[in-house]
């Protein structure tokens, strides 16, 4: 299985701090060894940083680190192969476009026996179930919307499509077009809200510890989902079992 | 107008020597200062790293000078914007993904006027002509062709389309899909191709020079194509205009 990272905030913010602790379970403080991948978006434009090597080792993600970009929407994810072998096309984040917007996904997971039909517009690359699962989504929504929907339509048909791709098996996942934030929980997946006042946190995965009072704006709000918390001094909201929440702006849109 | 650098090769080789003299350029010994980016295929994997930063002084070009990844297909782009405003949305190479492989295209020239049909399967982000050209080719491969054709198939509706697109204006273009780099010529690109026995090579835009000898075997072919020649001792071959040309394996494979 792999771990999953998502920042969703009303204001272009660094994850370099989530960021650094997340990069440790990839070989360091766990075992999800076999890549990682980081995206940002910027505007309607996004960001793609993939590697193969262990993110705690890697030289891409000591770019990351290095060269903090700012963004209102970042997935990131690092890999434990379950199927697919271990290199670039299998590399999760996986984006394709969609009615003129870019679409990044993550996954943790397994889905077993997992087959649609090929895809009308959206057809995987490599030969994960991930990757699979997202163009089906993707197709799903394209057959339905030839333009991009009311919201309530959109995340009917989500929720639908979700529902049925989840009975093959554990389906965590993230999904931004960088205007809005979506997270699926199969088994496991946690979220975060950090608003004024703000407070010093400290990671589970390194002894470094930041006040956020210091970085940030009274207006901001940032929420960060993770498949573990990443801080141990604050108090993370657990997803129930298949629960998909919608963040824009920071704050919670809808859930269900 | 901006800069194309390709790559073509038979066996991972690394871009350095050729980005380094290219990316001086984009802000140092040429004004293409609005962005840059370069993509890599690592089997049918790519990597895109992009940046709004001028080349010459980008943190993102300096990661990708000390960090060679070898690739068999690299397309790279300086951009000296004339449609679209400077933002990551708006900065190539530019990719879909087509028939199960990824897709990668880069720009140099104005399409004036150049409004098609809404694409079916391919859509345009930004606000680029060039990515208004890649959508509406890729579009029309895909209606055309459920499935990846014969080359033959493929390389005609191509060379039909790419007609159609330029009397819009310059279309001077690099495209991979990691197998193959195809590249069109309305009114400068040039190309080279180094095999044994190799040389001593100089870049024009820096006073720095390569043994290609010692970093090579017997049996190597390197094919690289340039807005302008980036080396001074070596012979370039000039495209003709309208020239359509395919490389393989760092061979030519077909030309029109």
């Amino acid at each position: 299985m792999c771990q999953l990272l998502g920042m969703n905030c009303n204001t272009p913010t660094d994850i370099a701090f989530s960021f650094e602790g997340f990069r440790r379970r990839g070989g360091l403080t766990d075992h999800h060894a076999d890549g990682f991948g980081i995206a940002f978006f910027e505007g309607a434009g996004a960001r793609v940083f993939l590697d193969v090597e262990p993110s705690a080792h890697s030289r891409v993600a000591d770019f990351v680190r290095d060269y903090p970009i700012k963004s209102e929407n970042v997935i990131a994810h690092i890999r434990k192969a379950t199927q697919g072998g271990v290199n670039l096309v299998n590399t999760h984040p996986f984006q394709r476009e969609l009615w003129s917007r870019y679409w990044v996904f993550a996954h943790n997971g397994n889905l077993e026996g997992f087959s649609p039909p090929e895809g009308r517009y959206y057809r995987p690359v490599g030969c994960t179930d991930s990757e699979r699962a997202f163009c089906f989504l993707l197709d799903t929504l394209r057959q339905r919307f030839e333009h991009e929907p009311p919201f309530v339509e959109f995340y009917r048909v989500v929720s639908d499509t979700v529902g049925w791709i989840r009975r093959h098996g554990t389906f965590n996942f993230i999904l931004s077009n960088g205007k809005f934030m979506l997270a699926h929980c199969s088994t496991r997946l946690y979220y975060l809200t950090r608003q004024a006042p703000f407070a010093t946190a400290h990671l589970v995965d390194d002894d470094l510890s930041v006040d956020f009072s210091e970085l940030t704006t009274s207006n901001d709000r940032v929420t960060v989902i993770a498949t573990q918390p990443l801080t141990d001094n604050e108090s993370w909201t657990a997803f129930q079992p298949d629960e998909l929440r919608v963040f824009k702006y920071g704050a919670l849109l809808k859930s269900g």
